[in-house]
């Protein structure tokens, strides 16, 4: 069992580094608060021992010996980074219960056959730079290096230049830590284990993703002396597509979610109607055949709504994250572990994205979840129990003792 | 006959301060470029003889004697300053037409009965500051000087400090120079007056305004992990708002509209439905009764739309400006003038709001239209004609000659 007042401590007292009013966390990937928990955590790993080492695109990686070097590590974590408005758990359990199931299995005394290695992964949540998950899908050659290297967060800053920033550039290769396989708890972020009372997760599969960029191009004028029938109003064209987006994402539910997460009109003013918008779009299933209506029927009505109302509107794919099925050996251990130790569980699809989806698609991989108040994330409310955060940390330790052998 | 060449150069020449790529014009209310473009009109008025002076809000009063200083001034003149991405001749061309009045005036050695004012009115736009029209409607006793001064722009400094901040805090009180009558040139903003291939609109008529300042507060949760039925989403919320914006417009159209030129979401991110939006709304209507039934249907609208939707939508109604009907004697004045230079006109309603449609409050009033390109304003490829420029400034010279008396 591990020390759940530690694990509690661990994820409070980090808490401090982008607390913010309402009890969440501001902590954007390579900002200054970002840097604070890293050092935090770059300590607190050494203090368990670990061998510490950061790649080129800042993931920290804390290695604790196996009996048997020749084999490949078990990986554990997931990240540290949060949303402009997260919360104290999403990502954050994973990572410092990782850092617990070291520190448990010290205090006992237990030495592994395979090595493990905690990770923490660099840009889980995608909010300043685009994609999300990037260093994992990095890890897996899905993009190479510098390609991520030079993305821009919005005011123009690199991906580069901002880990110059807080020293978090590494010396060490993306993918010079092989790993055997990744095991990943999180918090659930839907409402569904809450809703039925189960306190584990077992995660069998992740929706798929698609990221678009997209600008509307109207026409500005004014507000007072423009008759409507002569209007190319930006902001109602982005309405359109917005309640489209709505509609589709429900016809093709309840395997489907659309959402527009951002939208900015150029040189705003009251009496101005707006002539430029920028947004962005989200659209996710756990089915590939649905991912593709989605696209077929968005990119559909947004040439329908374009046309009639003579704006002009571009949209360009920037990720396409196919759906997950993790691995069913993994699958069956974290299964295993919540039922040896006695805890409810059910089989569950992620809503979310997970470094743990871009691990999967080069080696094993599984995931733990644990219930979150109301389902709520991405929000400064999220909030878990501390019983219910101790008992994934508990199958994502016996999980591993399993995959790597005492 | 003024000045052509000389009135046109006046106009480029001045376009320089806040000049932008597209051949616009960037030079918001009390901002660097129009301390600039002031001190260029000061230097401009005092070289033609006038005697200047500035009100505690910034506005610019150049004064030319008249052979009985016991009448009261013509008063004559608009606005320096632009929108965000605004036009070389909204507003510009009425201030440096009553400038080039004077100076034809002086070259020509005419005297008149009354003195002429010349009036350079503080943020007419309205868009860094609310509302629009600000220093006239606090000459004609709308708002309290200090009331004025408190108001905020979007980075919350406030009038007065923006006024101390380019010098142009004046020492004369709000309303020290008394006016017997106020008489605008101005480009329609519109397209009527170009497609019926007129030169002069007789404004006898100006829309009432209605501005709105409003807030959505709906719930921030996770773009890929919450199912579509349970989000509370600004942005949706804001969309449905927007397009039941427009039909009500067209309902009680073809003489009305409605607009929303602002909508800021707060920390916005790809991947997290948005929770909270500011927004602002204009609608207007030169008829008082379709103003009432705009806000009564929008209010209805935004109701229904909240309680669905379960979100919070808070409207409050920030200025109410009425229509205008102006002066008759001064109509007929414009008309003649426009009759006996040999210019084809039509009386005509003005879409936009002008300071004369405050001043028309408590003294007569009226406006002398020219065509602009294609009806565009608030746009940086606003246009008009040196010739259209011209004859609207001899329209207002002789209209101001047949009131001021020779
Ligand atoms: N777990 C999580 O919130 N990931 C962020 C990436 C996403 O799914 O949008
Ligand atoms: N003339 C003009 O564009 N005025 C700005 C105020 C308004 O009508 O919105």
């Amino acid at each position: 069992q591990i020390d759940s007042a530690r694990l509690w401590g661990s994820i409070h007292e980090t808490a401090q580094f982008g607390a913010t009013a309402k009890g969440g966390v501001r902590r954007l990937t390579l900002s200054n608060e970002d840097k604070q928990v890293r050092d935090w955590f770059r300590k607190a790993c050494e203090d368990a021992g670990l061998e510490v080492h950061v790649d080129a695109l800042g993931s920290q990686f804390g290695l604790r010996k196996g009996r048997d070097m020749s084999k490949l590590p078990v990986g554990i974590g997931s990240h540290l980074d949060t949303q402009p408005t997260g919360g104290k758990y999403d990502g954050i359990l994973g990572t410092l219960g990782a850092l617990e199931v070291i520190r448990t299995l010290n205090d006992a005394g237990i030495e592994t056959e395979a090595p493990i290695c905690v990770v923490n992964w660099t840009n889980e949540e995608g909010s300043r730079f685009a994609p999300a998950m990037m260093a994992s899908a990095a890890y897996v050659g899905d993009f190479t290096t510098d390609d991520i290297l030079s993305r821009k967060d919005i005011d123009g800053t690199t991906v580069g230049q901002a880990l110059d920033s807080i020293g978090y550039r590494g010396d060490k290769p993306v993918g010079f830590q092989k790993l055997g396989c990744f095991v990943e708890l999180h918090i659930e972020q839907g409402p569904i284990l809450e809703a039925e009372g189960k306190t584990i997760g077992v995660v069998d599969s992740g929706q798929g993703v698609l990221w678009y960029d997209g600008k509307i191009s109207g026409f500005e004028s004014h507000a007072g002396s423009t008759p409507m029938p002569l209007r190319r109003d930006a902001l109602a064209t982005l309405s359109e597509i917005v309640l489209a987006m709505e509609a589709i994402a429900k016809k093709h539910g309840p395997n489907a979610v659309g959402t527009i997460g951002e939208a900015v009109i150029a040189n705003p003013s009251r009496n101005v109607i707006p002539g430029e918008i920028a947004f962005t779009m989200d659209c996710r299933s756990a089915d590939g055949a649905i991912m593709d209506a989605l696209d077929r029927d968005l990119r559909a009505a947004i040439a329908e709504i374009a046309g009639r109302r003579k704006v002009e509107v571009k949209i360009d794919l920037v990720w396409r994250k196919p759906p997950t099925h993790f691995d069913p050996k993994l699958i069956a251990a974290v299964e295993n572990a919540a039922k040896t130790l006695g805890y409810s569980s059910r089989r569950i699809t992620s809503g979310a994205g997970h470094d743990a989806c871009n691990l999967n698609t080069i080696m094993p991989a599984a995931m733990v979840f644990v219930p979150c108040k109301d389902g709520i994330s991405h929000n400064e409310l999220e909030d878990a129990t501390q019983p219910d955060c101790a008992a994934g940390t508990n199958v994502l330790m016996h999980t591993v003792l399993a995959i790597a052998g005492v």
